[in-house]
């Protein structure tokens, strides 16, 4: 497998700025380019720091990273930045019409041979590629955040995507030590956006009905369901909470506990007022103010060790 | 803080089985009961393959669950399970009127200092414990599956539950080396039922819409969302995802993506009818067909080994 000469990052911002950390620890030149000066000249000191960062939770190797920060640039333009990549990595702001845009340009100045993935969130392939001509190289590939650190990646093809350009950004992926899954229908929100939407709106629930405050919910949802289901998929954790009878006699027992809460228990609101807003974000800045970057430092850790234990327990015999 | 000199379990499916291997493996007396002498007769070498796995796993000490397993018996009656218990914890099937009949006949046969707790996942205090004269030491203690590897236990008094009998379960509860929070309101499904509810729909919905398929959707959640909650709740996880904005400036980047998905996007079927039911369990049988024991060891060995990762992190000097 070939992997990329260089890898252009476009949009500064969290996510983009974890795109180019993990390509430069992989030892991967990569350039950088956002439409505001300001947002790229932070990436220049983030982009290391998070990608040395990755040493230290040792999930990558000092001499690789060194070696891929040395090609780490900054493009002056659009077409600078595209010209010469193999790999073009949207990241800029949820904004189908901006994406659109964006594309369009992109498609004027790249090689016919380049990949160009989008890392939306939850927008169909079929929008954010509307102004391109060429749509058999272009994709989304949706990551977490932090993207260096969590494995997963959405792979959503548009209808035209060739099967080729779904196959390189798998290997582009998993030499990146990403974890691709393949999203069968462009439904919005794919696969994690629907299940953080449902999630997030019932934990905004529980909050504003002062049922939990922010600290214990963030605590129960973590030691709790989040740390079984890292263990074992929902599927699975229903499959083997039953017993010898498996997911059949799970829906026996509990079906009817579930449908009791799928029944009109569970938040449906549409939208969250202004009011809620300022009431949920004094609530999450009351919980973790002026710790921002000690709490961020601590979840990398956390993630790193969950990732380490993961790889350990897989490769462990069985007990 | 007194140690109960016994506690009894009721109900020996896989939370009570759960619940004895977790207080034997603590050095505790543990006496269970249940109707079907079948079920129990199970739970006689279950229990100690329980409690011994833990062990196995790092996760308790030899001499001190074999101390406890000496303790283990079977009662053969509810009156000779509860009358010398100090702790009775309820782990029958989610059946309100069962568990209303159970603990009117606890309430009989309990000495008047007993604390009672269930391990109901939904129900409200009020319903469990509508047959019961003397409220103040009934509350909710609602362990995850399994209940002696995961840590969160959700605490839900009733109306009339007594400060000092709260006081008494969080106190066994950190002594098991649980994590109990507290539910301020006993809303329907209480915190984890809620969003256990919201993100198991999901996941139905996108296997029968067939978007994913029943092993990439557990992986997608395991190595994606699940693994980021497990390192930081929701509502931090957002906060972090913005940059220095912190939550206000993600809600002004993705609320809207949100409300697109909240907005009629997101399953809200009620009911699971019984052709999608077969289509479900045959997918996941299909899936972890005649391998239910080795996932399960594999799932308890990763449920460790993150257990194990998360207490060095919090240890660990800052990086």
């Amino acid at each position: 497998m070939t992997m990329p000469r260089k890898v252009t990052v476009i949009g500064a911002g969290e996510i983009g700025v974890g795109w180019a950390a993990l390509c430069a620890s992989a030892g991967w030149p990569v350039a950088m380019f956002d439409m505001n000066p300001r947002t790229t000249e932070r990436a220049f000191t983030e982009v290391p720091r998070r990608a040395r960062a990755l040493v230290a939770l040792d999930r990558a190797t000092q001499g690789i990273v060194e070696r891929g920060l040395l090609e780490f640039t900054q493009a002056r333009s659009l077409l600078q930045a595209v010209k010469d990549a193999d790999w073009v990595v949207e990241a800029i702001a949820e904004d189908a019409v901006a994406k659109q845009k964006l594309f369009e340009s992109i498609e004027l100045v790249a090689s016919p041979e380049t990949l160009l993935t989008s890392s939306s969130t939850a927008l169909p392939p079929s929008e954010i590629f509307a102004r391109c001509r060429k749509l058999d190289r272009c994709l989304v590939t949706h990551p977490l955040n932090p993207p260096e650190l969590i494995p997963l990646v959405e792979i959503v093809p548009g209808e035209r995507t060739s099967q080729a350009a779904v196959q390189r950004a798998l290997d582009y992926l998993r030499a990146l030590g990403r974890m691709p899954i393949l999203i069968r229908k462009p439904v919005p929100g794919y696969v994690v956006g629907r299940i953080a939407a449902a999630v997030w709106r019932e934990c905004i629930d529980l909050v504003l009905q002062g049922v939990i405050d922010v600290p214990d919910l963030d605590r129960a949802v973590s030691l709790g369901p989040a740390m079984g289901w890292a263990a074992a998929g929902p599927h699975l954790t229903y499959h083997l909470a039953a017993g010898e009878g498996g997911v059949t006699a799970f829906l026996q027992h509990l079906l009817a506990s579930f449908e009791g809460l799928w029944d009109g228990k569970l938040a449906t609101w549409q939208r969250l007022e202004p009011q809620q807003q300022r009431q949920l974000t004094q609530a999450i800045e009351r919980a973790y103010a002026g710790k921002v970057d000690m709490l961020r430092a601590a979840r990398d850790r956390r993630l790193s060790a969950i990732l380490r234990a993961l790889e350990q327990a897989r490769t462990a015999p069985p007990s």
